[in-house]
């Protein structure tokens, strides 16, 4: 396991640039294949195999279920369907994010393959660092570099052809640690809780400072979270007519970051009605919480606490990546659900193949 | 009927102001409640019931059956549910627009309801020409006009305190001409199709280029359209803690421009994927069809023309709001389907209270 040491670096700019920069998409996953199609209730009420890979007897797994009853059941908490509106953050909630956003990886790739076509680049910073291999070099110039590496190897393309780049990279490109593909590294607690809720008549969203484009391409196969269901940063798009064909173009501009306040904005703007569940992992999230877990009406919020050195990482108050810190307290200030990786979920990983 | 006869004026600029600029909310709407949950299959293979309000040999019926029986069976062109993604724009397609845009006259109301709190508005144009009750003057003044209007009775608000305006105003405000409340001018043949396209495996959005919290309010409850398959403007949205209390706060900024190229850049943003049924009404709503019907895969684009003196308006190359006219030529030449309102349709709007 590698940790970061950049405390001082400006993780909303990192999250949101890396966000845009990045932009991996997962092809051959082996992950289990949940729709979004609501699936007969009946699944939910088998208490014994619900949540199989949760403790059992874990506080986290009994106030999720313990909510999700409260709202579906005839009483005075009853939420209508309609209204069951879940968000989740996807970096180091959905899927792994050590030792870096996994989209990092996507756009260190991307300067690598653009390299023969930049020769200037080998004496230039933050390329020359990504192209000895050095890529925390890369990431210690701050905002500016990492933005000028977003746009140099993300804008100026269609966006079918940022769909293919992003498309090739994750059915190939895997993850120096496990070996595994990216897209192998979700969380198949996560997996079966996001499959419960939409059981149980919930509509699941993502709401990442990660790109939205890239992750797009994979969330419905792997999470069964279609693209229309996933909020994240963006860089901004034009349409125009490209010898007669209608064509989406990616500017060198950052659009929406949906990162921190951006996640209770990005949420407005496309759902248009407040969650009933937030579930997130980081300080980035703790806007989305505070806005979903606000009033008096029943609400979940919980946090993913990265507590096991072992099966994946452990970090929180000193991490770079998806530091958890003033989240934590307030977490304990207003008693969200903590979610003890090490000792709520028997399994992290999904068999690989 | 009344006809607008402005039409140098930038309409562009005017329907994504206005957008901004007005919001209303219908909440006593008595027209047909049809939700977004899948309904059976079987309502659609009845063709004696389906779409009862259409004329039953139109052109445009049978296309648009032809179209939905292609992509659903089995064969070469069959569409997957996931990807049977239908947008409609809303003022002309899904709702009356004339005279102006319903959500204007939200937008003078709310001038005229402020006025005592601006007592200079006497005096300033373009505000002096709606409390003196001359709207077209008021319009005029173009765009800056208009952004002034919007920003001076929308922003600065919080979205909870907006959303009251709307619903309060939805509830009570009555159109002019009809004396219908603005959400009894829904046109029945299209909340028909709009339901038989559900019962059918698709989602059904709405891509405006009027103001997406305008819309939100009632559209799940007129239309069947949730909030999150609501796209169009908005203005900049921020998030902030107010005493303790996590605010969305609405700023005097223009955000996103949901109108014309903005159409396929909604759709990008918010769906991510391809729609392959458009339906609209005006050249606003030209780019939302060329992006959906390019390239040589299954797809159905439609332009509903407004033909109806007696019923509703007739209106096309020269009206203000609303000019179809590049977007018929278009039509022609790529063999979209033309609704033809006087002709295609039984019945204009569902039966009032």
């Amino acid at each position: 396991m590698r940790t970061t040491h950049m405390q001082d670096f400006p993780a909303i700019a990192l999250a949101c640039a890396v966000a845009l920069a990045t932009g991996c998409v997962p092809t051959a996953a082996t992950t289990k294949m949940v729709t979004d199609q609501p699936a007969p209730v009946t699944i939910a009420t088998e208490a014994s195999k619900l949540l199989p890979s949760w403790d059992h007897d874990a506080k986290a797994r009994k106030a999720i279920v313990s909510f999700v009853e409260r709202v579906t059941k005839p009483g005075a908490d009853f939420v209508p369907e309609p209204q069951r509106i879940a968000v989740f953050d996807n970096d180091g909630t959905l899927w792994a994010e050590q030792p870096m956003y996994f989209q990092a990886f996507f756009m260190f790739d991307r300067i690598r393959a653009l390299a023969p076509r930049h020769p200037e680049w080998k004496h230039n910073e933050p390329f020359a660092s990504v192209l000895k291999g050095d890529t925390q070099a890369a990431l210690s110039g701050g905002d500016p570099a990492i933005i000028e590496m977003s746009m140099a190897t993300l804008a100026g393309t269609t966006v079918e052809e940022y769909d293919r780049f992003v498309t090739d990279w994750v059915g190939t490109a895997r993850h120096p640690k496990t070996g595994r593909l990216f897209t192998e590294m979700v969380y198949q607690p996560m997996l079966e809780l996001l499959a419960y809720l939409r059981a149980n008549g919930f509509k699941t969203f993502i709401v990442s400072g990660g790109g939205v484009e890239f992750m797009r391409s994979w969330t419905e196969k792997v999470y069964g979270i279609p693209p229309e269901q996933v909020i994240g940063s963006s860089i901004k798009t034009v349409f125009e007519m490209r010898g007669g064909k209608p064509t989406l173009v990616r500017l060198p501009e950052v659009g929406f970051v949906g990162d921190k306040a951006g996640k209770p904005v990005g949420i407005y703007q496309n759902i248009g009605r407040p969650p009933i569940i937030a579930f997130g992992n980081s300080d980035s999230d703790l806007q989305m919480l505070q806005f979903t877990c606000d009033g008096s009406r029943p609400r979940l919020c919980v946090y993913l606490r990265h507590t096991d050195a072992g099966r994946e990482w452990a970090y929180d108050r000193q991490s770079f990546f998806g530091r958890l810190d003033k989240g934590l307290d307030e977490a304990a200030e207003r008693g969200w659900t903590v979610v003890d990786m090490k000792s709520d979920w028997k399994t992290v990983f999904p068999a690989a193949d």
